[in-house]
């Protein structure tokens, strides 16, 4: 049976890594194999690119090279991990995925619409996500989380505005394919936030354990 | 008054960087301003994908992944490098450009022309060269001078057939664009082949300085 892929998005400072760390949990109390895997990255390629993406330089990066290279990335991360860990029946949790492109290339940068759906045609295909949890916080609270972090990368250091847009974004995305994409309100309590987190996977799981 | 732009391409062995010394002499004899850069690569960011692309590993690269990494480098090169010098007037040379996409990725490797048309529609647009010199010899003879140097790159060691394919690759390219493709015959004696180039940089200067 092939194995469920869930993708895991949201702003800066919606809690992700938590979320992950509780599907984790979730997936092993359920004897249910899983693999974890991040965007951009995923393969020692595909992370090589991702520090050519994220770090700082002098050079201003054209938004084709960056759109390029991020989708140059998911190419290598999907036909090298992804689809052969699926086909082997397990299931792939990725902290980010394609509609992170769609937001943070596209509609946070003004990029391509049409250059994005192009794309995504060509790299991603069949291969979207069984279910795409979106984790979804006020601006103003994902800021106030991630100043308390230490390590800022280039997009931690973003505008309030440009952060409304990518909130905005994914809101529209979610509204766009919504039974794919879940809204998760992640501006609840933990354990709130974990209830809907669960409720999605029983769903999934259910679904999986039906299909056979 | 906007500079030209020349790419020169070729198989391993063809006696580009020969041919590029004698154009940059030219070009000096002339008082020409000009530019010499290469693809994969031509800027900081660029060089860093040039490396991603070039460098042996023990990850298998896929055929969508290499075609994205080498039109991201080539946005950069065009967008902070290429534009901007032919636009004060300055000549750009580049060793390798579009054609060796279509030749590499696409012919030789089997790659999908839809999707190197697509990419080069977004990417290149109108900075297409002016002139572009394919240096052509048979594959026997370029071989022979790619194993008298020291540095093999990861394309060095491929068969014989895929060189085969790369020479009708570049020679079908010039019968679809023979305007802007000129082909040298390289493997005639330095003198005929810089005659040759020598010839095709006249009509350049002479369509350049008649612009004006």
């Amino acid at each position: 049976m092939r194995g469920k892929f869930i993708s895991l998005e949201g702003g800066e400072g919606s809690g992700k890594t938590t979320a992950i760390a509780f599907i984790r949990e979730w997936l092993e109390a359920h004897n249910i194999p899983y693999l974890m895997t991040r965007e951009p990255g995923g393969t020692p390629l595909a992370e090589e690119i991702r520090q050519l993406i994220l770090n700082p330089r002098e050079e201003a990066v054209n938004d084709v090279t960056e759109l390029l290279l991020v989708f140059a990335a998911r190419a290598q991360h999907i036909a090298s991990k992804i689809q052969p860990a699926l086909e082997k029946g397990t299931w792939v949790i990725s902290d980010r995925f394609l509609d992170s492109s769609y937001v943070y290339q596209g509609k946070a940068r003004g990029g391509d619409m049409a250059m994005l759906d192009q794309l995504s045609a060509w790299v991603v295909g069949a291969n979207k996500p069984d279910a795409t949890f979106v984790l979804d916080v006020p601006v103003e609270l994902g800021q106030e989380r991630v100043v308390q972090r230490q390590h800022q990368d280039r997009l931690d250091k973003e505008s309030l505005a440009f952060h409304q847009k990518v909130r905005d974004g994914f809101l529209e995305r979610a509204g766009m394919e919504p039974n794919r994409i879940k809204v998760i309100d992640a501006s609840l309590s933990l354990d709130l936030v974990q209830q809907q987190i669960e409720k999605q996977l029983m769903q999934l799981n259910n679904a999986w354990s039906g299909d056979g």
